[in-house]
């Protein structure tokens, strides 16, 4: 079954849930047009339902091969590439000055959810240049940008990062790939890294790779570490391809999901060393790396939400097509659709509420980082820029737990048949369990939001979020609709919760961090639910203020009051989770280690 | 990384959480000798990790093969099958009259749940033929017993339960397979049946398929279902093996998960029709079923917990052996083993109690079913099959979730390497996730235990049952001890939830069912939740009463404690999800199908 883009509920979400025309009436998106981004997303949807949904299961089925050092994808991947190029895909966000169209990252957002749901493993290839555009944007030499950066953005070479080394995961300062300085201002890089995400592929003739190694005399962990743009093929002074560098693909990794993906370790140095060129300074490469990782952190949150959708659209058909039992009253032989039974209704309901409260939650995070670059007003740029690292962890961990959790619910939907794999269901359920693995685990992420996040300022970014939720509740106890049921109390609560345990945390961060810690997990998604709430409300108000222009709007306001009454409502549990779940994880070695 | 069966944990669950020794002081278990537990236990769990956990990873590699209408499985499975049969291992709780050891099903539970861990795959063929065993002996003529029921005891021959068509999932009753009487007084059945769970295999030279099909005259839906009895190859007077019969596997499925086992299409009656002997009255098939799924759904709960422990003790392994960053306060440049991180202390305390309080909530399952039967008093077996009914589903559903949440952790602590299928970690994903499915899917469960067991008589078997748990939780209160934390009082607040909980679904079971059916999934939860936050405690205040004998107590009381204050204290938003939540997912329509 395909996969069609939900335009109408993804403007919904970034127009009124994420404040993008919030945004523009303020005039931080300057003389952008509101009206480009339906079109756009139109259009994304349709090379998503075209050309690269029906390429899905090709690749799960026929993964990737390496032979001879070289990487071969899937059939019809290369090809499916080219269309990418050449319909201006990989350019949306991209500068205009180096061939970009230059829209906003918000809608590159909802284009990226579009990706991924149609093929996480191919949407994976353009998000990883996206971050290798990003760092060499914000860090590269003029002349580097003028030979890498239009190929990277037009999608012409393809970008990857390359961190991690088999001792070197989380830990990025304990790697040890080596760099030595050539007497031309190049280096030579030589080292494996592991877990290289199209490290190599056939669907391009360059690719251009951001390589985190040591220099010689360089200090220990982190501070460093240099990054470094090693390309695949050297290019010469015309922009033609020069010689093969020394930077090659020795193995790939066979995974639960994402088969189509290559996931390759990665050798340079076996035949002199690569060349590299310095991005940014000497010892200064988690600076750059940081750069890459917020985008990439929110793209990986809209892989969960994309995945979550697909699951979501292949369930629903499947829930008004199989037939077995009868609903409750129903009269004479034969059977109903599934979707008649109340508890099939339910778990329809838990996936669709929380892949909407995701979705919003990311657009929200690109909206930030847009206004963090673009508004006029320095005050309001440091904001958004402090609203963009505070939501990021939450996009990225929230929604790809969700995309665990809504593929799952869509394998149990189907029955014994989202067992089999030809149905399909395994098949995002097994590609979205990467997600709350990689760019930072999901329990990173949870630290993160609790030890930088809301450590900044006594936590001044999350009291100002709250202030802005709070309003959001306030309009749906004084719409007085009673189609919103107990949502206005359950969302209150919620925040109460959300502030205590935030109040709880800041306390123990500086007294006991161990205490803070235990508790991150929890608190994020006390934070996922609490926001992601609110957001639906918001969205439900909206969509009863625009009246007809999206059919009922009666549909989101049941949306949103699902969500608070079935996870909003766990804030309270939550919150005691936090605060007195503490001592039994402290006190966790006298019942592992015994 | 094998798998070592965690006795000590097992004969605490066993003995005081599920209550096997206070039956035996009761005398429902006659003159059994509780030393026997432990003494089979033991030699149970080296038979699992020195001949079926070393081909858990084999299994899942290999898969099964289909030629010629022959399966043929994983390369050492039918030796292993040879040892277990030699070992005594198929006969544990078998009738003494035909062979078996009428062990208690008690102790068969906990080795159920040992050759889960161990290798689910393997596990799930005896599984299956317990099932077969338990029919024909409740149901089948003194004739059929007489040839087969010790050879299925033994294990010489296997049994499978054949059920399911492609449009009689869920809804047996929709089934079509024939049966045609014949003049000898067999039957002739044709017809095909899905998913059938060891259909075919090499590990024996016969199988005893027990087959539900429907007679020319017998009534729509499930009141004109007939079992059978279809040996692969008929039996002669003597016992020697005869003709093949007309039953072939036709298909093999490729799977998620548990690829060692063989999902077969069976089909019937290309050549005459297999020949079939009645189980049981015509048209009483599904009664016959109904006993066999008893033990059957308890057996799935069984391979939850298993696979959990055996994810478990993988990620505890892996916690201490793998190295990133740093304790914090740590001093000095090198590396921590990541169970320092109290992130991961929470994700491992999290795998283990849920473990521990689904096994318990199986192991007390099994004690009531033996009591059912063994007691000498009417009323005391009444009540224990009351109680077993009551259970069971909470024990299949439950369990099965935590199965799959479990071994989800188990991923996600071994980070990038969980997502490598070289590791093993996401096989024990991948083959968890069928056991929320098969054996009635866990909303199945779920209804089942709302319509069926909590509305018998008013709700008596849950009122009895709160009533033992309210004990408990004084007793915890009453011990004053503060290693406890707050979990007298978050299990007293998850008595209130679940007491009101179920007072207000039975209300509905009358007047509203849909609203009651909405809250089915979600009142099951509260029920395990707190069903297992006593039970732990229970088990916390016997170690400690048990003093030396387990080492130090204080671990099981953490634990206890990190379930109360972690997962039972959950309860309260269940509560309102049953309760408030039933509008929403009624009004779900709207949403889903706007």
């Amino acid at each position: 079954m395909t996969y069609r883009a939900p335009i109408n509920d993804m403007l919904l979400a970034l127009n009124y849930g994420a404040g993008l025309q919030a945004a523009i009436k303020a005039g931080h998106y300057g003389d952008y047009d509101s009206d480009i981004a339906a079109a756009v997303l139109e259009e994304a949807g349709r090379f998503a339902t075209d050309v690269l949904a029906p390429l899905n299961k090709v690749g799960d089925q026929n993964g990737v091969k390496l032979t001879d050092s070289k990487v071969t994808t899937a059939p019809g991947w290369p090809d499916a590439y080219q269309r990418w190029i050449a319909a201006g895909w990989n350019a949306v966000s991209g500068a205009e000055a180096f061939g970009g169209q230059g829209l906003p990252l918000a809608i590159n957002a909802v284009c990226t959810e579009i990706w991924s749901a149609s093929n996480i493993a191919f949407g994976l290839c353009p998000l990883l240049t996206l971050s290798a555009i990003e760092a060499l944007d914000a860090h590269g030499s003029d002349d580097l940008k003028k030979i890498y950066l239009g190929k990277l953005i037009s999608g012409e070479w393809t970008g990857t990062m390359q961190l991690t080394e088999p001792q070197a995961g989380s830990d990025v300062g304990a790697l040890r790939s080596r760099a030595e300085r050539a007497a031309d201002g190049s280096y030579r890089i030589s080292g494996t890294k592991i877990f290289i995400t199209y490290g190599d592929h056939d669907m391009t003739d360059n690719i251009v790779h951001f390589v985190l190694a040591r220099l010689p005399d360089a200090p220990a962990g982190t501070k460093g570490i240099s990054l470094f743009l090693i390309p695949k093929f050297l290019v010469n002074a015309d922009g033609s391809l020069g010689a093969r560098n020394d930077i090659y693909p020795s193995g790939v990794e066979h995974k639960l999901g994402i088969h189509a993906s290559p996931t390759c370790t990665m050798t340079m140095g076996d035949h002199g060393g690569a060349i590299g060129y310095l991005i940014g300074e000497e010892n200064r490469g988690m600076q750059c790396m940081f750069t890459m990782m917020n985008q990439a952190r929110l793209g990986v949150g809209l892989e969960g939400v994309g995945i979550a959708d697909r699951a979501y659209q292949q369930a629903l058909a499947y829930a008004q097509d199989r037939k077995q039992g009868r609903a409750i009253g129903a009269k004479g032989n034969g059977s109903d659709a599934i979707i008649v039974h109340p508890d099939v209704k339910r778990m329809l309901m838990q996936m669709r509420a929380m892949t909407a409260a995701a979705r919003t939650i990311c657009y929200a995070t690109a909206v930030a980082l847009d206004v963090s670059v673009r508004a006029t007003d320095a005050k309001v740029r440091s904001d958004a820029a402090a609203r963009a690292a505070l939501l990021t962890p939450i996009a990225k961990a929230f929604s790809t737990d969700i995309g665990n959790e809504v593929t799952s619910l869509g394998v149990q939907i189907h029955g014994g048949m989202g067992f089999i794999e030809e149905t399909g269901a395994a098949q995002h359920y097994r590609d979205a369990r990467i997600t709350a693995i990689y760019e930072g685990t999901n329990g990173i992420q949870s630290i993160d939001l609790v030890t930088r996040k809301l450590g900044v300022n006594g936590g001044a970014s999350v009291w100002a979020l709250l202030d802005e939720l709070s309003v959001i509740v306030k309009k749906v106890e004084a719409s007085n609709d009673p189609a919103f049921g107990s949502t206005g109390a359950k969302l209150r609560d919620a925040l109460g919760s959300l502030e205590r345990s935030s109040r709880w945390l800041l306390e123990r961060l500086g007294t006991a961090p161990n205490e803070a810690l235990a508790g991150a997990t929890p608190y994020l998604r006390l934070f996922g639910s609490t926001l992601g709430g609110c957001m639906l409300a918001q969205e439900a108000l909206s969509a009863r203020d625009l009246g007809e222009q999206l059919g009922d709007a009666r549909r989101y306001v049941t949306l949103a009051r699902f969500f608070a009454e079935n996870v909003s409502v766990q804030a309270g549990a939550l919150e005691r989770t936090v605060i007195d779940g503490a001592d039994a994880v402290i006190g966790a070695d006298d019942v592992l280690l015994a």
